[in-house]
C-alpha cells in the first residue's frame, strides 16, 4: 500500500498514530549499517563480549530446567514472573552493596531493562506530562518516553552524576511524572552517581512527590571497587523516599542479553499497574529464559562469573584511558572509567571542541567506529557537548583497543 | 506511597496516565485464584496441554543451538528477529494451506502474539480512532488496544466467523484503523470463517482501504481437515487486497508458549514501524530463545509433534462434545469443534438464557471452572450473548472432561 500517496490524499488521513512522529530510528542504528565495512574496529556497541559468556553454564542451567520442570519452563507463567525466578532475583538484590531490603513480591520480572521504560511510559506518562532525564542519557529511554507523548527534559550532570541543584529547580519547574537516572557506570556518560547526591536526590524525591526511575545494569561491571549502595538501599535512611523509588535491574550486561531478563522493584500500586500493562504487551517474559536464568543463579554460578569478567573489562578501559593520553593528549578530555562499558570523550583541537559527529564519519574511513555523543541528548547539544563521544571498550582486546584509538587520533588530524 | 490519597488531593492530580482509567485485570485473572481449590476440573485455560510438549525436541534444540552458535543465541540480535528463525517461519508458512507467498524479510519476530497485538495498537491506535473486533474475541486483544486509547466496537458472528454484510456496515460507519479476527478456531468461539467470506473480507478490505489483522494462533491445530488458506494467502486471489493483511502467528499453542514466540507478516510500511517501535519496547524477542526455535524447526520435528497433539485435542474435544449432548441436551447449544482449544457454549434452562456469570460461580462450587462469555465482549453482552461460556478442553483427559460436565449439569440444574 503506498501510505507517502494516502497520506497526501487529503480525503484520507495518516494511517499512523501521532505518536510515532515524536520518534525516529536511532542513529547508531543507521551507524551500525556501517560495521559491516572489513577490518573495522568498533566501539560504537552498547553490549558485553559474547566471548566471556558463562555458555557451558547456562547451556547447564537450561538443561537443568528442562529436566526437572518441563512443564513450568515451557508453558505459559504468571505475567508478574515465574516464582524462583522472582526469589532468586530477590535474593540477588540483598546481596548488593547496602543489602536493600526487597522480597519477591515487590519485584516483577520484565523482557529486558527497556520492556520496564516501556511499562513505566504507559503508566505514568501522556501528553502534557514530562519526565526528566540526564543529558546525555540512554537514547532507547528517551525514545521510549516520547512515544508516549511525554516531553523529555535533561538535567545537566558531571562526573558525579545527576547535578542535585539542576535536579531540584528542574523538578520545581516541570513538575515531572518521573526522573531517570542510570546510577552507575551511565550509559553513555560513565558517570556514576556520587553517595552524597544519592541521598540529596532522595531526600528531593520525598520532599517533592517525585518518582525516580534508578535504572542499574552495569553496576556489577565495576572494576576496583563496588559503587555505593542504591537508591533503593539507600532509601531506607532517607525517610519517606522508598516510596518515590523504582529500581531496575537487568542480566544483560552481566550474564546474557540473549536471555532478554530484566526486572522492576516499585511500590505496589506502580507495579500491580505495570503488571497490568504488561499481561496486554506480551503476556509474561519467556519462561523457558527464566527457568534458565533461575538455575543459574540458584547454581551460585554468578560471582565466579563477574570476577572473570570484571578484571577483562577493567583490563581494556585500561587500555583505551592509556592509549587516549598517548595519542590524544589534551585533545581527549574524559574520566577514566570505573565500571561498565563505556568511556565518554570530549574532543578538541587546539583548544576548540571538535563535532564528534563528522569525526565519527571521518574515523569510520580510518577504520574505526564510535557513537557521536549528539543523540544521546534529548534536546540540541552545546557545541561543547557535541564534542563528545561515547567510546565501548568491552569487546575489543587491549592490543585492538591502542591501534584503534591511533586511527581515531589519526582522524582527529584530519577535522 | 498513599496513591488514593494524592489522587483525592486537589493540588496534585492521578500520578498515572489517562489511559489505564480504560482497562482494567481481567475476570479471567480473578477467576484463575479460585482454582487452587483441590479437586477442581477445570477448563478454564487458554493454554496447550503442558504434558503434550515435545520436551526432548525442544531440549535438543536448546542444546544444539549454545553448542553451534552461543555468541548468537545469548547476544542481543536485530529486533526484527534472528535471521535463522524468520527464515524457518516464512518456510512454516509457506507450506501451510494456500501456500502464501511469505519471505523473511517480510515478516518480524514478536514476543508472543500478544506483542503484535501491542505494537500495532501503538502504531495505529490513539484516543479517536476505532479498532473493530468479533464480538466475543480474545479478551487481551480489546484491552491491548483500548490501553492506546481506542474505541473497540464488536462486529457480529456465526459460526463461520464475522458476518461481511455487518463488517462492511461497521467499516463505513467506524472507519476503523484496524479490523482484528481470529480466523481459525476463534477464541472464545470455536468459530472458522468460512472460505467465502474470507474473500469478501479481502474485498471489502481492498475496496475500503482497511488493514485486517489476522491473529491465527489455532490454526495448525485442526482435527480433520485443515482450515481454508489464511487470508494472507488468500489475499493472491484477490487484487489489492495484500497491502491491506497483517497476519500474526504463534508457535505458543503449537510448540510452546514458554519460548515466547510470534511473529507478524505485514506491509513494509507497518512492518518498519513496528519494529521501530520493538526497539524501545523490548529491544528484541529474546535470541536464546529465538535460537532454540530455530533448530527446532530445522530439524523438521514440528509436523510429526502436530501429527501427535491433534488426535489427542479431536479426543478430547469429541468427549467434551458427547458429554454436553448427554449431560445437557437442549440446555448446552454449541458448534461441534473442529479444532482449536475451546468450545463456546449456550446455556439454558426451560428454553430461557442462563446468566453463565451466575453458573460459573455455582459450577466453582460444583467442582468445575470455565470462563463465562461476558468479558470477550466489548460492550455489555445481551442476555443471549451472556449466556455463552468458553469451555477449553485441551488439558483434561476424556474421562476428567465427562465428570468436568456432569457437574456443570448438576450446578445448571440449581441455577
Amino acid at each position: 500500500m503506498n501510505y507517502r500517496h494516502i497520506k497526501h490524499t487529503l480525503a484520507m488521513p495518516s494511517p499512523f498514530a501521532q505518536r510515532l512522529d515524536k520518534v525516529e530510528t536511532s542513529a547508531i542504528r543507521e551507524l551500525f549499517k556501517l560495521l559491516g565495512k572489513p577490518g573495522i574496529i568498533s566501539f560504537a556497541g552498547g553490549f558485553p563480549d559474547s566471548a566471556l559468556f558463562d555458555v557451558q553454564g547456562i547451556a547447564r542451567a537450561a538443561a537443568a530446567a528442562l529436566a526437572s520442570e518441563p512443564a513450568a519452563a515451557l508453558q505459559y507463567c504468571a505475567s508478574e514472573g515465574y516464582a524462583p525466578l522472582r526469589e532468586e532475583l530477590a535474593r540477588l538484590m540483598r546481596a548488593a552493596p547496602g543489602a536493600p531490603d526487597v522480597a519477591p513480591q515487590q519485584l516483577m520480572v520484565t523482557t529486558g531493562s527497556q520492556q520496564a521504560l516501556d511499562l513505566l511510559g504507559k503508566i505514568l506518562l501522556e501528553p502534557g506530562s514530562t519526565a526528566l532525564v540526564e543529558a546525555p542519557t540512554f537514547l532507547a529511554a528517551i525514545q521510549s518516553f516520547r512515544l508516549y507523548g511525554a516531553r523529555v527534559v535533561g538535567v545537566p550532570i558531571d562526573a558525579d552524576g545527576v547535578q542535585p541543584e539542576a535536579l531540584e529547580a528542574l523538578i520545581a519547574q516541570h513538575k515531572p511524572r518521573l526522573v531517570y537516572l542510570i546510577t552507575n557506570f551511565g550509559n553513555p556518560s560513565g558517570a556514576t552517581l556520587a553517595l552524597e547526591r544519592r541521598l540529596r536526590v532522595l531526600e528531593i524525591a520525598a520532599r517533592t512527590h517525585t518518582l525516580i526511575v534508578e535504572d542499574d545494569p552495569y553496576g556489577a561491571l565495576y572494576f576496583d571497587a563496588p559503587p555505593p549502595p542504591s537508591l533503593l538501599a539507600l532509601s531506607a535512611h532517607v525517610p519517606g523516599s522508598r516510596d518515590y523509588v523504582i529500581y531496575c535491574g537487568s542480566l544483560s550486561k552481566t550474564l546474557s542479553p540473549g536471555l532478554r531478563l530484566g526486572w522492576m522493584v516499585a511500590p505496589a500500586e506502580i507495579l500491580a499497574r505495570a503488571n497490568m500493562c504488561k499481561q496486554f504487551a506480551d503476556a509474561n517474559t519467556s519462561a523457558f529464559a527464566q527457568a534458565t536464568a533461575a538455575h543459574y543463579l540458584a547454581s551460585g554460578a554468578l560471582p565466579a562469573h563477574l570476577d572473570k569478567v570484571r578484571p577483562a573489562y577493567a583490563a581494556r578501559a585500561a587500555a583505551m584511558a592509556g592509549a587516549l593520553h598517548q595519542h590524544l593528549g589534551a585533545a581527549a578530555s574524559f574520566t577514566a572509567p570505573q565500571g561498565g562499558l563505556f568511556a565518554w570523550v570530549r574532543f578538541a583541537r587546539d583548544g576548540a571542541p571538535v563535532d564528534a559527529g563528522a569525526l565519527s564519519k571521518r574515523a569510520i574511513e580510518h577504520g574505526v567506529a564510535f557513537v557521536p555523543g549528539a543523540p544521546f541528548y534529548c534536546d540540541a547539544p552545546s557545541a561543547a557537548d557535541a564534542a563528545c563521544a561515547r567510546l565501548s571498550f568491552a569487546t575489543a582486546a587491549p592490543d585492538t583497543i591502542r591501534e584503534g584509538v591511533a586511527r581515531i587520533a589519526r582522524a582527529l588530524a584530519e577535522c
